[in-house]
C-alpha cells in the first residue's frame, strides 16, 4: 500500500481548510431531482433493492399490524376508539408514505401504489371538517394548540411532505388537498395578526416551502417565514413549555433565528430548523438567516460533529452538549440527525456552490445515516455510537419510530444529491453510478456515470448531449491526489471551492474521467477532543472504518496503531462483500477493520472507531 | 417531610457561594493524626471492621497467591526468574502494606504485623546494592531511568509512604531504611546539578515530603521541590515519552506547575501532583504553587467534578476532557482519583482554614471513594459511573490493581480528616463518632464525638479537657439550617469561611451540640452541564442517592420528578440497613433511592443518579 501521510491533522482542520472566512455570495444551484436520475450503482443499487423489498414492507407491517398507527386514523375517522402509541405517531405513517411515493418514482409498483391509496383514503377520512388532522388530539379530545411541544405542526409538516411526494409520483391530489386544507386551517389561527406559536419540533417550515412550490402559492412561504421569526422572542413560553425543565435553547427558541451562532438542544429539531431557514433564505433573500447558517455550520461541523458525520453527543436531550466534547461510547448520533445533516448540507451547497458542504453531506450519508439500517434492510439503529461494549444492536422497530421511517424516505431519494445545475455550470456532487436525463438550459441533457465508488476512486462520466456550460466536479477534501482526463487525455482543471472546473465545451459522447485517492488513511481528531487523544480513526475515501471484536478475537483489546503499522485494503466476501482493511504491525499482530456502516450485522460484539495510537499504556 | 427548597441551584453554585475570590492567607491547620483518634461510629466502624477482616485479607491473598506481585520481590532478591504482571505492580504491595500499617495503628494484630515483617524482609532483600529497588527493571534487565513513564519514582514513592507508615505504627526501621537508601540513590542521579527528570506519574513528591518530616532531613523536601519545578520546561520529552501520543498536558508537563490554571490529562496523576505542590507550598512558602492550586481547585470543582465528588470524565485518558462536559454513563471517576480528591482537599483546608475544601473532601469520601469497595469489603470498583445499563459490576481484583490497594490504605486512615488544630483554634471538620486524645497547645486534650451522621444530622461533642482556644465547627454548605447549643442552651455562633466559631472558653465536661438539616433535597446541575439538563439528583446531607432498577422494576424508566414529588427518607433493612428515600408522585407512582455508595451490592441492574425532572418527553 502507499504510505499514508500522517501529519496530525483533523477532520475539523480538514473542513477549516476548505472553509472560506466570509460567507460566499449565493450561487443558487438547483439540485437535479432524483426522479430524473436512474441509479445503476454497485454500492447503492443493492441497498435500494433491499429498501423496496424489505424496509418498506417492514414499515407497512409495523404501521398496519404490529402497532396501532393506522388504526388511529380509522378510529379518528369513525369518531370512536382510543389513540394508541405516542402523540406524534401519525408522522411515522406520513414518513413511510413519503418513502413509498419515492419508491414508486424509482420503480412503479401497482400494488404499492394501491397500498398508498388505501392509506391516503383513511388519512383523508380522519381529517376534521375544519381541516384539522391529528389522530392523537381527535381521539383524546385534548384541547388543540394548547401545548407547543405536542407536535401538531410537526405531524402536519410530514403530512405535507408526503402529500407533495405522492402528488409528484402519481399526480393524485387527495393527500395534497388534505395537506392544503390543514395548512389553510392553521393559517386562520396563526400568522400575521394571529396568535403566537413556536412549534416545539420544527418540520412544518421546510414542508410549507415545498407546499408553496407545488401549489405556486407564496402564502405558504410567508407562513413558513412567520413561524421562523416567531422564535426567540419569548412566545415559546406560551402553552405548556413552562411545565418542562427544558430551557429555551433546547427548542432553538432562545434568540431570534437570524441571530443564532451556536447549535444547542435537540439535534433533529435543529437540523429541520436550519433546512427551513435555508429554504426561506433562498426564496426570500434573508441574508440574516444565511449569515446565521454560516456561523451555525462552523459550530456544528468544526466543534460538534463526530467523524461519522453524526451529531448530538447526549441521549439526555437527544442533542448537543459542549464544544469538542465527543464521547464515543455514549455518542447519540441519532440516525434522523445524520439524515438531517444531508438535508441541510445539500441546501447549503445549493446556496453557495461550495463543495465543503457536500464533503459533510457525504460523510453523514455514507456513515452516520447508512449505519441506521441493517444490510438486510429489516432492522434499524436509532442511536449510532462510535464504540460499543457489544450490547448495542439494531431493532426491528422502536416505540419512537422516527428513525426507521426516516431511513425509509431517505434512501430512495439519494438521487437528489448527485447533480445540480446553475446558470453557468453542471455540478457533479456525489459519485454514484447512474443514468440521468433532465432539462438543462432549456434543452434535454443526458449524462451517464459509472464508478466503483466508494471502494474504488475511478469515476467515468459520459455525456449524452453537448454541454455548453462549465462542468464542475467535486473533489473531496480527503482526496489529495486526483487525475482528470477528457477522452483519455489528461487535463489539469482549475480548482474552485472544492470543485474541479472544466470550462472547455464538451460534446455528446465525450468521456470525462477522474481518479481519486481512496487508500486507507489514519485520521486524528482535533486535539481539543480529549476523548480521542492518543487514538486514530481509519478512513478510505468517504467511508469511516471500525473494528469489531468478532473479526479480532485476539488483538481487539491490545492492538495499537503506530507509524510502523501497514494498512492494506482488500475485497472480502463478508457482510455482502465489503472492502476490509487489515492493519499489520511489525510484530505480525493485525487488526481487521470493516466499514462503519456495516457494523452489527453479525452477532453483536464490541466495536470501536477510534483505536489506540502509539505505545502509551492508559492504565494507572 | 419538610418541603425542600428548589431554586435551580447547582453544586457548582454551591461551592462558588462558599468560595472567596482571593486566595485566603495561609492559616496552617495541623490535621490531628488518626493514630490519636479512635473511631466509634455507627456508619464507619462496620466499614473499618470489614476492611480489617475482608479487604486486607483479599489484598494479601491476591498479592501472595493469586498474582505474582510478591514473587517478583523474591525473584529480584534471588537474581533469577521473570517478572510477572504490569511494570508498576510493586506499588500495589507497598500500598497494601501501608494499609496494613494503618490497620495496626487502629487495632494491633500480631499476626498482621508478622505478615508485614515477612513482606518487608522480602522487599529489603530485593533492593540492589546501590539502593535501587524496582522488581520490573531488576528482573527484565531493562535500562533504568530510560523511560520517564515507567513509574520507577512512582513505585519509590509508594515504598516511602509504606515505610513511613510502618515506622510510625511499629517503630521498626527496616523498610524506612530501604526507602531512605532508594531516595539517596535517586538523588545521586537527579536534582540540582544532576540530570533532568519528569516522573510520568506523580507520587514521589508527596512521599519525599513525608520522608523529610520523619527523618527531619530537609534535603528530601528540596528534592521534591526540584522535581516539581522540572515540569513544564520540555525536559519531559527526554526518555521515551516521544514514542507515545500523549501530549505534555496529559503528564501535567505542559507549563511550569506554578503557572497551571486548568486541570488536564490523567486525573490521579494530577491529584498527586497537587498534593505535592500543597505540601511544598506549606513547607517552603511557595506562593506561586498556592496561587496555582486555587486556580486549579476552581477548575476542578466548579467545572469538572461530578456530584459524587468523582473526577475524570473519560476512560480514554483516565482523565479530563472539556469543562462542563460530564457524561454520566461513561463517567470514569476512578476510585483512586476520588481518594486523591480527599488527600488534596485536606491539604487545601490545612493551608487556608476554609471549610469549602472539606465540603468537597466529604463529597468525594462518602460517594466517589466509598463506592469503590463493596459492603462486604471483598470487591472493588475501578470506575464509578453515575449511570449504568446493569453491566457494571465490582470485581475481586484488577490487572491494574491501583484501586483496591488505594482503598485498603485509605479507609483505615479516615481518622485523619476529623480534627485539626491551629494556634488559635480546634477545628472539627468531619462528623464521625470517635474518642480522641492529642496534644494541643502543649497539653493533652481529649474530646468525644457521638453522631448518627450521615443518616442523622445531630452531633454531640463532649470535651475531655478545658479548651482555651476557639472551637470551630464546620457547617456543610448543603445544610442551610443549623442549631447549636452548649450544655443544652442554644447559641448563635458567628460564621467564618464555612465554620461556626465558638469563642467562649469551654470547660472539661461541656457538651456542644449541633443539629444539621439532612432532609432529602433535589439538586440541579450547573446549567452548562447539558448532560444533566432537565434532570435532578437527590442528596441527603453528604450522601448522593441513586435509583437501581432492582428496587424499581415498574417505575425505573418512566418515573419523572417534579415540584409535586414528595421525598421521604426512612430506615430500611436492605444493604445492611441503609436509609432509603422514597419519591412519590401525585399519581401514586414511586421511585426508591439508595445511597450511591451502596449501589451494585445486589444483582447488578441499571442504575442512575440523575433522574428526569418535569413532564418533558425526551423523544423525537
Amino acid at each position: 500500500m502507499k504510505p499514508y501521510a500522517l501529519p496530525l491533522y483533523s477532520v475539523a482542520a480538514f473542513l477549516l481548510a476548505a472553509c472560506s472566512a466570509q460567507p460566499e455570495p449565493a450561487t443558487r444551484l438547483t439540485p437535479v431531482d432524483f426522479s430524473k436520475v436512474r441509479i445503476t450503482d454497485g454500492f447503492w443499487s443493492p441497498r435500494l433493492e433491499k429498501h423496496a423489498s424489505a424496509t418498506l414492507p417492514v414499515c407497512i407491517d409495523q404501521i398496519e399490524n404490529q402497532t396501532g398507527r393506522m388504526r388511529n386514523f380509522e378510529n379518528a375517522a369513525n369518531g370512536q376508539g382510543v389513540h394508541s402509541g405516542i402523540f406524534f405517531d401519525d408522522s411515522d405513517v406520513y414518513k413511510a408514505l413519503e418513502g413509498m411515493a419515492y419508491s414508486l418514482i424509482n420503480t412503479p409498483d401497482a400494488a404499492l401504489e394501491a397500498k398508498c391509496d388505501e392509506w391516503i383514503a383513511k388519512i383523508a377520512a380522519a381529517q376534521q371538517p375544519d381541516g384539522y388532522i391529528n389522530t392523537y388530539y381527535t381521539l383524546t379530545g385534548l384541547e388543540r394548540w394548547d401545548d407547543m411541544d405536542k407536535h401538531e405542526m410537526y405531524c402536519a409538516g410530514h403530512l405535507t411532505e408526503a402529500a407533495v411526494a405522492y402528488y409528484k409520483a402519481t399526480g393524485k391530489r387527495t393527500l395534497l388537498d388534505a395537506a392544503i386544507r390543514m395548512a389553510d386551517y392553521m393559517m386562520t389561527l396563526f400568522g400575521e395578526g394571529g396568535r403566537h406559536w413556536v412549534p416545539g419540533h420544527e418540520e412544518i417550515e421546510l414542508a410549507l416551502v415545498k407546499l408553496a412550490a407545488v401549489t405556486e402559492d407564496p402564502k405558504y412561504l410567508d407562513f413558513a417565514e412567520w413561524l421562523l421569526d416567531q422564535r426567540g422572542h419569548g412566545h415559546g413560553t406560551f402553552g405548556k413549555l413552562k411545565e418542562r425543565e427544558w430551557p429555551a435553547h433546547y427548542y432553538q427558541d432562545a434568540v431570534p433565528v437570524g441571530e443564532l451562532s451556536d447549535i444547542s438542544g435537540h439535534a433533529v429539531r435543529s437540523m429541520y430548523l436550519y433546512c427551513g431557514m435555508a429554504d426561506v433564505a433562498a426564496a426570500k433573500g434573508r441574508t440574516d438567516y444565511l449569515d446565521a447558517l454560516h456561523r451555525l455550520w462552523d459550530d456544528v461541523c468544526l466543534r460538534n460533529m463526530y467523524i461519522t458525520g453524526g451529531i448530538g453527543q447526549s441521549a439526555s436531550n437527544e442533542g448537543f452538549t459542549t464544544d469538542y466534547s465527543l464521547p464515543n461510547k455514549t455518542a447519540y448520533c441519532e440516525t434522523c440527525a445524520s439524515v438531517g445533516m444531508v438535508l441541510w448540507n445539500s441546501r447549503m451547497n445549493a446556496l453557495t456552490g461550495n463543495g465543503k458542504y457536500v464533503d459533510v453531506l457525504e460523510r453523514s450519508m455514507y456513515n452516520g445515516a447508512l449505519a441506521g439500517v441493517s444490510l438486510d434492510g429489516e432492522r434499524f439503529f436509532y442511536v449510532n455510537p462510535l464504540e460499543s461494549d457489544g450490547d448495542h444492536h439494531r431493532k426491528a422497530w422502536y416505540g419512537c419510530a422516527c428513525c426507521p421511517s426516516q431511513i425509509s424516505r431517505f434512501l430512495p431519494s439519494i438521487g437528489n444529491y448527485i447533480y445540480a445545475t446553475s446558470s453557468d455550470a453542471l455540478w457533479v456532487n456525489l459519485f454514484i453510478g447512474n443514468e440521468a436525463s433532465f432539462d438543462f438550459c432549456g434543452r434535454q441533457f443526458g449524462i451517464k456515470m459509472t464508478t466503483g465508488y466508494p471502494y474504488g476512486g475511478d469515476v467515468t462520466l459520459t455525456l449524452g448531449a453537448n454541454l455548453r456550460k462549465e462542468l464542475r466536479i467535486r473533489v473531496p477534501a480527503w482526496s489529495p491526489n486526483n487525475v482528470f482526463a477528457i477522452n483519455g487525455r489528461e487535463i489539469t482543471p482549475l480548482m474552485d471551492k472544492g470543485y474541479a472546473v472544466i470550462s472547455r465545451k464538451l460534446r455528446k459522447g465525450d468521456v470525462v474521467t477522474v481518479s481519486m485517492d481512496i487508500s486507507p488513511t489514519l485520521v486524528a481528531a482535533d486535539p481539543r477532543v480529549r476523548e480521542d487523544e492518543g487514538m486514530r480513526a481509519l478512513q478510505c475515501g468517504p467511508l469511516v472504518y471500525c473494528a469489531e471484536r468478532i473479526d479480532n478475537e485476539t488483538a481487539y483489546d491490545t492492538f495499537a496503531l503506530s507509524d510502523s503499522t501497514l494498512l492494506e485494503a482488500s475485497a472480502s466476501d463478508i457482510l455482502g462483500g465489503v472492502n476490509i482493511v487489515t492493519a499489520t504491525n511489525p510484530d505480525g499482530s493485525t487488526l481487521r477493520y470493516i466499514p462503519y456502516y456495516a457494523w452489527d450485522n453479525r452477532t453483536p460484539t464490541p466495536m470501536k472507531v477510534w483505536v489506540r495510537y502509539g505505545t502509551g499504556i492508559d492504565i494507572q
